[in-house]
C-alpha cells in the first residue's frame, strides 16, 4: 500500500521523480467554486525553487506549473485538480556514478530492499524535488483556508545549524535567501554556509511554523488527533527528524502549574499548548517546530557498500543543498496548509450542526 | 470524520468512555492462525494499570480484558477482534464540580467546542483511560511481530522533569515503578514525585522507545513513510508535545560529515537515523522519544471560564497522575507495535514478491 | 486488509461470530447531538430477528442490543457508539457434523480456502446473524436522515419463488411476515412456505427499497456513485446476487426516447433512473432491487468433498430460514440508510459552500 | 470527499475533462518489477477507443497514452504510476447549446445541483470519455493478473436491445465491432443498429464478463466481498442501472436444491454462484453481467428546464454512441482486473502465512 496520497478528504495524490519526464499531483476533494489557476500556486513554487540563491542547489528548474483539470472558467469544479510540473534540467550524467553505490544517510539502500530496484537519477521517488507538488497542492488549500477561513500561515528558519535565530521581525522573512525574521543574523548566515560550501559538508536547521486565525475544534480523536496528523505531516518531510508542537520537548521540565495555559474571557493567557488541546484546535496559534538534518550529500568521502556488500567509499558530487533546511519553510507552510484544509472538511463533515450560544474566546497572545 | 480507527491494515478502532459501562476496541485484519487469548494482552495492560503504586493514579481498576470474537479454539480465525474491558471504579462525583468549566491545559474547552456538548465524567473520551485498548491492540501487534518477524520493543523514561535518567541496565526497567534502567536513580525520582505529590504539583518526562529486529523495507512514502507514520502514532498518545526519531532535534547542529550512517559490510557504522532512511526502515534499531507534558490536573488553583464564557477558578481534585509520563512507556510501545504491525502487512502486499541477492546488513551498533 | 468496516465517514465496523459471546458494531463518525437510545434500535433488530413466525428460523435469539459508549445522558456525543448483541441461543450441537466438511452453496470451503482455519459453529462470521450489527448501526443512520433531512425508507418484498408480489398498500408491509404490500396474495405466500418447508428445500426472493425524501447531490463520481456505493451495499448482503437501480436489467431492451425521464418546472415527468443520475441523487426516490438466493443449507442430500478432498455428502439439520429472502427486507433498508448517511457527510465535507438560485425540482412522480 | 480513487491497495486516482487538456490517472501500489511500457497499454485503450465503426461515436481522438513516472529502464519501480492522454478532438462548440440546459438522463442537472457550477463541454466530469484512464490501469492490472497469477479475463455483449446474443465462438468477439461471440448475429446487428441510427434513437445492451483462474480466498468480508467491490465498480461505470453475479436474477426462481453448486474431488459440479461464496471467490469461473441502459444523447426532442427553472426542449446534436453498451466490453474488463488485483494484495497482505495440506479444486465445469 504505497502512500503516495496525502489526507482523507482534500486528498492529494503525489507522483513522479526527480529526472522523469514530470512531477506533479491530483488533489480530489477540493471545494467547488475557488478562483483558481496557476498564478495561485506559481508564487509559492518559486519560494521552493532551486537556483534562486548561491545557498541552494544550482540546479535550474523553472517548476512551472500546469493546471490540466479541475478548473472550468477559472473556478473549481469539485472534481480532480491534476497540477503537473515538466522536469527541465536533469542531469542524469551528475549521478552516473551512484548506480551501484549506496549513499550514506539516503534513501539509496531502502529503496533498493524494499522495493528491489529504484530509479537512482537524482535520487529518484526519494528526492527532495518531490515536495514540489505537495507545495503546489499546499497553495491551493492556502487560498481557500485563507478566502473561506481567514486563516493564515507563516513559516521561518529558527535556527540554523549553531546559529540561534531570533524572530525580530516578520516582514523580513521574504527579504533574504534564508527565510530569516532577522536582518541583523544575515550576513552571519550568508558567512556560515559560505564556508559551509567551501567545507564540502552540509548542517541542519531548525523551522517553525505558525498557523494564525485557525477555528477552534479541529482535530479528530482519538488517533488523528490534529497535532498527530501535523506530526505525521511534519516528519514526512525530506530531512526532518523531529517534530514539536507548542512548547515541545521542554515541556519535560515543566510543571503543570506552569504549562497549562489560562483561559480568561478575553482569550488564553498563554500558548504553550501550541494551540492544540486533547488533540483538537482551541482557536489559538497552531505553533510548530520542525528539526531538519543536514543534508547527506556532501563533497568529504564516507565509507559506504556496493550492491554486491561489498564496501566501498562515496564522494557526492553534482548539484546540492548543503542546507536543505533553507528550502523547507515553504513546503512546512504548505503541509501544514493540506494538514488544516484537511480537518476543516473532516469537521464540518461530523459537525456541522453544532451550534453554540457563545463565540469562541480570542487568543490574547499569540506567540511568533 | 472521527478518527478513532489507528492503521491501515491492521486496523484498530477505539470505542468507549472513562467512566462509561465500558472501554475497548476492534482490530480488523489480524492475520489466521495466531495462538491467542487474554493471558497474551493482561501483562501489557497490567504495566499500564492505575492504582499500581504511590506515583500513579489511585483509580483502581482490573483493567480485565474480554475478547468477544475473532478468536476460535485459541486461535485468530482472521475475522475482527473485539476486546472489551469493563470499567468498574468510575467515581464520577469526584468530577461533579467541573461539568460546567474547563480545566487549563485539558480538552474540556475543545471537545465543547467541536461536539457542541461532551462526556465530563474522568475526561470523557479524553482520559488517558482510552489508552487501555490500544495497549490492548498492541499486545496482540507485538506478540504477532514476536513470533513472526523476531521484532522485540522496548521502552524507559530517560527523564523526568530536571533528572536525566541514563541508560544502565535494561533489566532493571521492569523492576521499578518508573520504568527507569537505572537502579541507582529510583531513590532520587521516588523523593522527587514524593515533594511533588506534596506540593499538589505535576511535571513532564520524557520516554525512549526502540524497536528491535525490523526488517528493512518497512515504510510507503511519500506521505506514509516509517517515521511519519510513528510521529502521527506518538504525538496521538495523550500529552505528547514533541517526537524525535533517532538523533532528533540535536540533528539542527550536526554536520552531514558526522551525521550520515556509513554502510560496511558489517552493518551500519552508527545510528543517527533512528533506523529510517527516506521514510523507510533500514534494519538498524527504531529508535523513538516522546516529550510529554505534565499532568494538567493539579491541585494548585489556576483561572479559566465557564459554559457561559465567565471568569472562574479552578482546583482538580480526585485521582490523578502527578506525572502522567510514568506509565506513558507500555502505551509508547504498543503504538509502535501497531505502526510496525501495519507496516509489515502493508508492505508485504505491494512487495512481497521482491527478491534479492544479498541478505540485509546487520545492525552493527545497536544503540539502546 | 478485513473488510469489515463500512462507510468513509460514518464508519460502522462489525464484529462477532454467530456462536461466540456476542456480536456488534462500533459507528465512528455520527453526528453528536442525536438523542439516542436503545429504544430507538430494538425496534428495528426486532424486524429482523428470528423466530418471529414459522417461515423463518427457529433459533431464539432476543437480539437484546445495549449502548457501551458514544451517548451521554441521551445524547450522541460525536464519540463512537459501540453497539452489543449477546448471542443467548447458540446451539453449536447442531452443527458438529459439518465441521470437516464443506456445505454446497456456503461460505465454508471459500474461508477455510482464504484463513486457514474458521469458526464452524453456525456459519461463523458468514452467517446471516452477522447483518444484525447492520441494522442496528442502520436504525442510528435512519433516525438522524429522519429528523435532519426528512429522508424515509421502506422496502417490502417484491417476488417470493415464483409468485410476484404487486404493490397494492403500503400499510400491509408491517401487517405480515413476508412484508409483502399485499393483503391478498399472502395466504399464497403462507401455503408456498408450508409446502416447501415440507419438502425440505429452499427458495430465492426478490425484495425492492425505496428511499424518499433523498435531496440532489448525493454521490462521489468519479467511482464512489451513489448507485456504484448501494450496489456494494447490497451485493455484499448474505445471498444478494443481483442489484438494479430504478429499471435495471429493463434497460436492456428500452429506447433512449423511452428511458431518460423529462424534466419539467414541477419536477420529473418519470423515474426510470431510479433518483441516479450520474451517480449523483437526483432529488427523485431512490429505487433498488435485490435478487436473493435459495437458503442453501436444506434438508436434502447434495454431494461435497470434506477437508482431506474426499467425496462427501451433506444433509443439513439445524434451524434454517427456508427463504432467507423473507427477513432481507429490514436488511436492505439498513443498508440503504447507512449508504445515504454516508453520503450526506460526504457531500457536506466538500459542498456545504454551494448555494443556488433555485430550488430542487420535486419528484413528479414517485414511484412506489 | 470526492471519490475518484478506486481501490484500497492498487489504488487507481482518475482526473480530467472530457474537452479539457488531458484526462489520466495515477496508479498508487503497483508491484515492482513489472515489465511495462506505453505498448502494453495502447491496445486496451484502442479496443475502448471512439471512432472506429459507423456504430460508435465518430470523435476521432488517439488516445495515445504516456507513462509519466513509476517505470525505471522498463520495469515498474513500486511508486506511483501515472498515465497521460491528450484530449486531441474536442469540439466544444457541438455542445455550446446546452450550456443553460439539462439534457434528460444525463448528469447535468445532479452535477449542477452538487456542485453549484459544472463543465458543460462534452458531459465534462460525467462523460464516457473518462472510462479510457481506468481502462489504461486495468490493462496494467490484467498485465500483472496475467503474469504472475495466470488470471485472464473476457467480456463480450450478450445482448443488444431485443437481440439476444448467443455465446458461439470465443474467438469471434475480437472480430466484429460488438464484441460479439456468434459470427452470425453480427448482420443483424449491424441492420440493427443501422435503423436505430437513422430513427435519431439509442437502446440498452447486455455485456457479460468472465475472469479465468482466479484463485480461491479472494474477498475481504463482512462488507468488502469480492462480488460487493465487483458490484461497486461495474454499477460505477455511466449507464449500468443492473449487475449480477453468476445466476442472477434467475435466483428468485430457483431451489436452493437446484442453485448450491455441489463439490466434487475434481471440482465444482456447476457455477450458478459464478465463482463467489460468502463473499470469497472459490477458484471457479467468475462471472458477472451488466445491463447498460440507452445513450441519454439522442437527436428526438425531449422536454426539459433550464436553470432558472423553466420549461424547454432539448435535443442533443453532436457525436454519440447510438449504444454506449457496444464499447462497454473493454471497460468492464478493466474494471474487473482492477477488482481482482487490489484483492489479490489485500489477501496477501493479511493471509500470506496460510498453508493447507490440500490444492484448491478445479472449476470442472467452466461456464462461458
Amino acid at each position: 500500500m504505497s502512500g503516495s496520497t496525502f489526507g482523507e478528504l482534500f486528498r492529494v495524490t503525489n507522483f513522479g521523480e526527480s529526472h522523469g519526464p514530470a512531477i506533479g499531483c491530483v488533489i480530489d476533494g477540493c471545494p467547488p467554486g475557488l478562483v483558481l489557476s496557476e498564478a495561485d500556486i506559481q508564487p509559492e513554487l518559486d519560494r521552493r525553487r532551486p537556483g534562486t540563491s548561491r545557498h541552494v542547489t544550482q540546479r535550474q528548474e523553472a517548476d512551472a506549473v500546469e493546471i490540466l483539470s479541475g478548473v472550468h472558467e477559472g473556478l473549481t469544479t469539485g472534481t480532480p485538480i491534476c497540477l503537473l510540473i515538466r522536469n527541465t534540467d536533469p542531469r542524469s550524467k551528475d549521478y552516473g556514478n551512484l548506480l551501484d553505490t549506496f549513499r550514506p544517510g539516503h534513501a539509496d539502500y531502502t529503496y533498493w530492499r524494499k522495493y528491489g530496484l529504484r530509479d537512482p537519477r537524482g535520487g529518484g521517488r526519494s528526492s527532495a524535488r518531490l515536495t514540489a507538488p505537495s507545495v503546489a497542492a499546499g497553495a491551493v488549500a492556502r487560498k481557500w483556508l485563507g478566502e473561506q477561513m481567514g486563516v493564515s500561515l507563516r513559516g521561518w528558519m529558527s535556527a540554523l545549524g549553531d546559529i540561534e535565530i531570533p524572530f525580530v521581525d516578520e516582514g523580513e522573512i521574504a527579504r533574504n535567501a534564508f527565510f530569516a525574521p532577522d536582518a541583523a543574523v544575515v550576513p552571519r548566515l550568508e558567512a556560515y554556509m559560505d564556508a559551509l560550501r567551501k567545507s564540502g559538508d552540509s548542517v541542519g536547521a531548525c523551522v517553525t511554523v505558525v498557523a494564525r486565525g485557525v477555528p477552534p475544534g479541529l482535530g479528530e480523536p482519538l488517533y488523528d488527533k490534529l497535532d498527530a496528523d501535523i506530526a505525521h505531516a511534519m516528519m514526512g518531510i525530506n530531512a526532518v527528524k523531529g517534530v514539536e508542537i507548542g512548547d515541545g520537548f521542554a515541556v519535560v521540565r515543566q510543571r503543570g502549574s506552569e504549562h497549562g495555559d489560562e483561559l480568561t474571557p478575553d482569550g488564553f493567557a498563554s500558548n504553550h499548548a501550541g494551540g492544540v488541546l486533547g488533540g483538537i484546535s482551541s482557536g489559538q496559534d497552531i505553533v510548530v517546530r520542525l528539526a531538519i538534518k543536514p543534508t547527506s550529500s556532501i563533497r568529504l568521502p564516507k565509507a559506504s557498500i556496493d550492491r554486491s556488500g561489498a564496501a566501498t567509499t562515496v564522494v557526492t558530487h553534482g548539484r546540492h543543498d548543503p542546507c536543505v533546511g533553507i528550502r523547507a519553510t515553504p513546503i512546512a507552510e504548505a503541509m501544514l496548509a493540506l494538514v488544516l484544509m484537511d480537518h476543516v472538511l473532516r469537521h464540518r463533515a461530523q459537525c456541522s450542526d453544532v451550534r453554540l450560544p457563545v463565540p469562541p474566546i480570542a487568543a490574547r497572545v499569540p506567540r511568533p
